[in-house]
């Protein structure tokens, strides 16, 4: 198989967009793509102030490095959940981090929840109700809030995270399972700022899981291999298997399944009139934007006296 | 296990609904279910003049048998279309209605394809362009004209089908793998009449396949066991396959996933704009509705003369 562009020999073949590329060009070309999606979904401009939001993984890794490629202005922002103690998972994803920000000379900001909140994340976990029944969600919750929170403090303008194509048409697939129409209507590669929320987009949204492995690989961008120890058995690892058995047997399913729900949101398929019903204003605790009366969600959850948001 | 009505020796056991019955109660529950069903989506009343499409399988059987259980006006059409010759599939089919109608007393319409048009299924498929690619649309496209046919000549109120949960969730799950707007819009147990298009319900479209050969078994109720040898590699058997994979792992689910669809659209979740944008009028052959401009697909599929609807 040979390099379309060069015709050297080829380093990745992509049954789904019948396209097989050498090592630079397949570099060069998720770089372009990225561009391209950047733009045609409006996502940020090179005069704004890009905040990404790293895992340690290849996605988020990843796609720091393809921003920077690109020329924008993107630091980082590395949570630390302090997920397996001195020198496990956590502390082995925040080094990847660190080195990349160092290797490229950008600003990488650590929030570290013990610190911050007294508190692991599975300490969180175990003694919150929703800890009890979906860990993932936590999470979630928490990284959402302190996204929000670096955001507000160092006057980012958008904040960048690394989701894939798997993870948005895992997410789309659970939501159409059970028709979650609120979710639907949100679901986007760009959320806009608003009520105090900051813009959030997702410029890898229509590359796969493989393709970013790929050029995590072939772009030299070290990343923690191993799965969160509490994803296993998720049912978004579970969505992303069945999806996965869809596109072998159908090459471009996945990426079929989501850009026909954009297409088809675009065109009006959803009624607009339920969103925006819900009044927003400031949690009484931490005074970031809530739907609850009263406390946030990520307060509620801590339910007792924490250190606040000192960072 | 023992029936939750009676306490004699369960028969069936329904992991998703958590039930267990006898054979006696079985029956009736699933009657009842029906009746539930009739009237929670406003099918049709005891004073309608009911047209069930019966194809000698389980469903469409059962569901005949069940609708004079419940005491309804319920007539019978069998579309031989004339599938494996002489001894075939289709004659197999024909004779297990004709039975059926005999032992109950019910009129059945038989409406023999190649007498009525001069050619079995199997010659329409191989010089139509939709039969090459989609043998089970030319069927389709087929019963759904003679069924309009039949009801307009014989005053029928409704057309009523035995399409059960398994079918209805692998139409839905196509469907929104490829967010087909219209079809999503248009899905539903009631197609209420209008443009010259009959009153169309599906009272089983809350049974599982399962569900409905067990009635089919322990009512006594006598069925083509085979499949139709056409719809070996469809689609639909394909979706079916993925829906009980999901179903396995979760009890229940293809049942949730079709009736939050159901909810979801009478909330409001989609766009009514959409629909009744396309005129509609008569065929300028057969004279049946269609959106198309002189002939109906039906007509065109034929594209060359035929003897005409005799009927």
């Amino acid at each position: 198989m040979k390099c379309r562009t060069c015709g050297s020999k080829a380093s990745i073949n992509m049954r789904q967009h019948k396209l097989a590329l050498c090592q630079f060009h397949y570099l060069d070309w998720i770089s372009n793509q990225t561009e391209r999606f950047i733009k045609k979904y409006e996502m940020f401009t090179h005069f704004e102030k890009i905040l990404v939001a790293v895992s340690g993984g290849k996605d988020s890794l990843s796609l720091w490095d393809i921003l920077l490629r690109l020329g924008y202005q993107a630091e980082g922002v590395y949570i630390d959940l302090g997920i397996g103690g001195e020198g496990g998972y956590s502390e082995r994803s925040r080094d990847l981090c660190l080195n990349f920000s160092k290797k490229h000379d950008q600003k990488l900001h650590v929030f570290d929840i013990k610190k911050e909140y007294g508190e692991t994340i599975l300490q969180i976990m175990q003694h919150s109700s929703r800890g009890q029944k979906k860990p993932c969600s936590v999470c979630g919750l928490t990284k959402r809030h302190v996204m929000n929170l670096i955001v507000r403090n160092y006057d980012y303008d958008v904040i960048v995270t690394g989701h894939n194509l798997d993870d948005e048409a895992a997410v789309l697939f659970a939501n159409t399972l059970y028709w979650e129409g609120d979710f639907l209507l949100r679901q986007s590669p760009v959320l806009p700022s608003g009520n105090g929320f900051a813009r959030k987009v997702k410029p890898l949204c229509r590359f796969s899981e493989k393709e970013m492995a790929a050029y995590a690989l072939l772009g030299g961008v070290e990343y923690i291999h191993e799965e969160c120890p509490f994803a296993s058995g998720s049912s978004t690892i579970y969505y992303k298997q069945i999806l996965n058995q869809l596109e072998h047997n159908n090459p471009g399913e996945k990426l079929r399944f989501y850009l026909h729900f954009l297409k088809a949101k675009k065109n009006g398929l959803f009624s607009e009139k339920r969103l925006d019903q819900t009044s927003i204003h400031g949690c009484i605790s931490c005074g970031q934007p809530t739907s609850n009366n009263g406390k946030c969600s990520f307060c509620r959850m801590f339910d007792k006296q924490f250190k606040g948001d000192s960072f």
